[in-house]
This record gives C-alpha cells, structure tokens and sequence, in this order.
C-alpha cells in the first residue's frame, strides 16, 4: 500500500458510544482525502498493566466500544458506496484480552471472568508472548469500522450491521479496501475497536485489544447498489500465521452454530490436553489465533465447521 | 509427506453404496499399512466428455458417490481411533462441476441443471480452465473418506457423520492426516468421491469432481476419546491460491446459515457484473475456488460469514 500524508488528524477524546446519524461531524473532508484517526481500545481505557481478572466485573457495557468519528465526506450521499482503504496501523504496544461472563461463543461453558494482559514492541511487532504457551504473530486491524445507519436514534455499537459497525473481521487490515452502503448524507464513518491479532471468529468475545492510531483514505463511488459489505485485500491474507501447518477441529451437525462450538470445543479439549494450557487460557488463545472455516454447506442435513489452530505460535 | 509402497490396490469394482457395517470387507490389513484405493467419481461415471447440462437429469442420487472399501483394520475397536494418513492422489484429468437442482447452498435461486467439464493434465496439474473466465488451481483430495458408524442399516452417503463420510473438507489432501472415532471392530474404512479442486463450502454443492487413486496409510491410537473428526496439516492450506490476495464478499446478520447466503450471492453478483461471468457458471466458479469463512460470530445477535475469492484465478 502506499503511505500517504494524513490532511487531519482525529484525536482520541472526539469519540462516540454506539451509531447515531445525528452526532455532530468531528471533521468534514473531501472524497480522497487520507486521515489518521486515534482510537481508543474497546475497553475505553478500563484496562491497565495492574488489572486482574477481577477488572473485568467492573468493566461497563455502556462506555464500550468508543469509535472515533464520524467523519463527515463531502457529496456522500444515500446510494453511494464509501471506499475505505486502510493505509496503516500504530498500535500502542499494550493489549488485553477477556472472558467476558455471558459474552463469547462458548458463554455456556466459560462464566467466569479472566485476563490476559499483552505487552509487546509497537515498532518491531514481534510475535507476543501468551505466558509460556504460545507466541501470536500481530496483524493489527480495525474491529469496527462502519457508517451511520438511516434509521434515527442511537444504535448498539455491539451486533455488526450492513453498514459495517463491529465486523471484528480479522482481515481488515493495512492494504484492505472495505466498501460499505452510504445511507445518510456525508456517510459519517467512524472507526475504533482496534486489535493487534486475532482469529477468524473471535471466538472468546475479544481480541489483542490495543489502542492504536489509523491512517485511511475514504472515497466515493457514486450511486451503487450494494447490498452487503464486502472488502478487497492487497495480497495473502494468511501467512503471517500458516508457515508450520494447522491443527484443525470439525463440528459435523445439522446446525452451523452448534458444529461451530463443538469445533472449538474439540480445540480446547486438545490444547489442554496435548499443550497443557488451562482451559480459559486455551479458549483466550482460540480466539486471538485460530479461524473459524465453513468447510461443507451443501450436504444436508449436516454440515462441517473446522477451527484451524496454527502450529506456528507453540514453536 | 514420505510416498510409500501400498502393500495392497483396492480396485473400484470393489465399492458400496451407502454406509452400513455389514458390508463385506474388501480387504483386511495391520494396522501402520499403506495401500492404494482407485476411487470412482461422485457421478459414478454418469458423466463423460460428450455430456450437456441435460445429462444432469438423468444423474441416479441412488447410485452416487461410490466407496471403494471398506478396509478392515486388525485390532480396531469401537473407542480407538484410526489415524488416515493421505499419501498422494493420482488424478484421471477428466472432472466435472454440475448445478443439480435442488442442491446447494442457493437451490432456490439456481433450479436449471448445468454442467462444467473439465480436462487438465493428470500429471503436470496446471490451473484447469473454466471456459475463458478463469483458470483453477487444483489440489486433490478426497470429498468422502469415513468408518463405518456403530448404528445399523444403510445409511446415506450424503450428510458427513462424526465418523466422517462426505465431509467435502478441501485440506483432506495430500499430507494431511485425518483422526477419525472408531464405531465397530475392525473400523471398516472407506473413501471416495474425489476432487481435483474445491473452495471451503463447496456452495453449489460439488467441486471439480474426479476420479482418482489414492493412497493412504491406516494407523490405531488405541482407546482415545474423540468427538469429532480432527486433522493435521502437512504445512499452509492456501498458498496454491492466494497469491494474488482476495475479493471478499460478506453477509451480516442473526442466522449463520443466511449470512452464508448472502455473501455467496453477493460474490455471484460482483461476478456477473465486473467479471462478466453468466451466474451459474459463477455460481460453479465459487464452489471450485471460493472459501467460506466466519469472521465474527459473537457480537450478537449479527454474526459475519464472509466468502473470499481468490483473486489468482482471473490473472
């Protein structure tokens, strides 16, 4: 990707809780236009190198997930489609991930509260130490990133929606272009959430969340139908992680929800078993490293969801 | 992955249809035996280089996807798991891609029959052309590869089984090993329905479909729990297709199974539109390329299934 200069810079307290069209603009830009926006991890700050498993009972829904934004791009307008290239990713060099109590694929199974704290180079990006289990290779990327939905009043910044939002899709990282469905003059973007690993899935709930800045350009496409999100990735978007092979856990069942928790299941099961890592650091690990895979959907009435667990991070 | 001698050839005439432990053995080995299975394809020779899309009609469900087997193992026991370890797959270099109605990820939307055939050099394996709108990398593998469940009675070869079967998992393929629960005594291994390519999902429903030999080796791991089939990889799983980077396509939403839809669809219209691929022969080209991923399933209640394109195909 190329490094553009940034006309602005966003700062970090213009920020907003959940998407609402009618928040007031942080800035007004052109089409084409490249900006860096500072964003805040989705904790808001709660977390810090002294938290315990105990900070997470404090942690408030509420004031999750802060978005920096909206930006508001001159000419957007209902109809049009705003292009988001992702130039570049600073991350702050500190991380937490959680099981969040009834938050998490496997909520069921995990109802106490734990963490992981992170600590690694902002400049080099060094694979970061998981204790002695494991190492994950960073890839920062945007967890949420979207544009504020037509319908009026403030919207939970939780579920994603088809005007992005918490997509917390791993492959939306520098290079990617995501293009997202205007719906209210000047689209409003914001962008936050942001986490230096993660799997396909996210399957705990969280991620390597990291405060860290964004460098973007947005464009327009005038008036195109576009009924969902879709993004295109500048090159592989795997080998950061692939290099020594997978382990991989399948579901088989009728339904694509459950096949994917026994998948993950039959990791955990493995990682503590084969690995030794305690089953909430097993989980924690699924979700910042492995990726969840739709691997048959057609041969009904069952279908196969594999959880592919890198090999690469236990070297 | 090391090529050993098979100690034994399991022709194709010696194949069944349908699961059921009472079949006869075709042959009984020690366990930590190589040997070559030839493998029909899932058509079971229905389709030849003169058939049209109306020889999609006429294709018998009662005599589809053969087995060549099942293999008795000396010592296997319900409780053990036998260890399948993929040697190599020798291709025909002829395969075919078929829409049969009312199968497939978008069976609602795509109800004529068609019909891809393919022809590619069995022994250099270079990208198998899809008319002129893209070439495909192949990688073989095997779509069915199972034991034979404790249950009684023929059972379909369609849906996939915790016992395996039809689980149309691209990564089955040359150096992976697939861990499978053991249900009766002896295992009663079988495998078939070969693909020369396929995308994670297999969306509308078959790949490019090939006849192949294969050869295998069958270890035990004596009285080991496993829920679910798992596998291991001999290294990455994509980069005979990703070089060039990705189109993806996403649909968001409550329902897993609908999001799947929706990002299919959203990838058969970018198609039909930039590619200028008719859409059932896109719909063909997703099935034998394109992969299946969540990428958030737990902001709920929207989950992300996102559908990737490689990008390779069209250079």
């Amino acid at each position: 990707m190329s490094r553009r200069s940034p006309i602005k810079t966003i700062h970090s307290h213009c920020h907003h809780l959940g998407w609402d069209n009618s928040h007031a603009p942080t800035a007004r830009i052109e089409p084409g236009s490249t900006l860096e926006l500072q964003c805040l991890d989705a904790g808001n700050g709660h977390f810090r190198p002294d938290s315990t498993a105990d900070t997470v009972r404090s942690l408030a829904a509420d004031r999750a997930n802060p978005l920096t934004g909206p930006v508001f791009v001159d000419g957007a307008e209902p109809g049009d489609i705003l292009a988001v290239t992702l130039d570049s990713f600073a991350p702050s060099g500190f991380g937490w991930t959680a099981i969040i109590p009834g938050f998490g694929l496997l909520a069921d199974q995990f109802s106490r509260p734990a963490l992981q704290l992170w600590s690694y180079d902002r400049e080099v990006q060094a694979p970061a130490a998981f204790g002695t289990y494991a190492r994950i290779p960073l890839r920062p990327f945007a967890g949420t990133l979207g544009v504020a939905p037509a319908a009026p009043g403030n919207h939970s910044v939780i579920p994603p929606r088809r005007v992005g939002g918490n997509l917390d899709t791993r492959d939306l990282c520098a290079g990617s272009t995501l293009y997202l469905p205007v719906e209210v003059a000047g689209a409003l973007f914001s962008i936050g959430d942001t986490h230096a690993a993660q799997g396909d899935g996210e399957v705990c709930g969280t991620a390597i969340e990291s405060a860290m800045n964004v460098t973007v350009k947005l464009d327009l496409i005038k008036q195109t139908p576009l009924a969902m999100p879709r993004f295109s990735t500048a090159g592989p978007v795997t080998r950061h992680i692939d290099g020594a092979g997978y382990d991989v856990f399948t579901g088989v069942g009728p339904d694509l929800l459950q096949a994917a928790r026994d998948a993950v299941s039959g990791a955990i099961d493995w990682l503590t078993a084969t690995q030794r890592v305690p089953a909430e650091q097993a989980y924690m690990l699924c979700s910042v490293c492995g990726d969840l895979r739709v691997t048959e959907i057609v041969d009904l009435p069952n279908v196969v969801v594999a959880f592919y667990m890198p090999r690469m991070v236990f070297d």
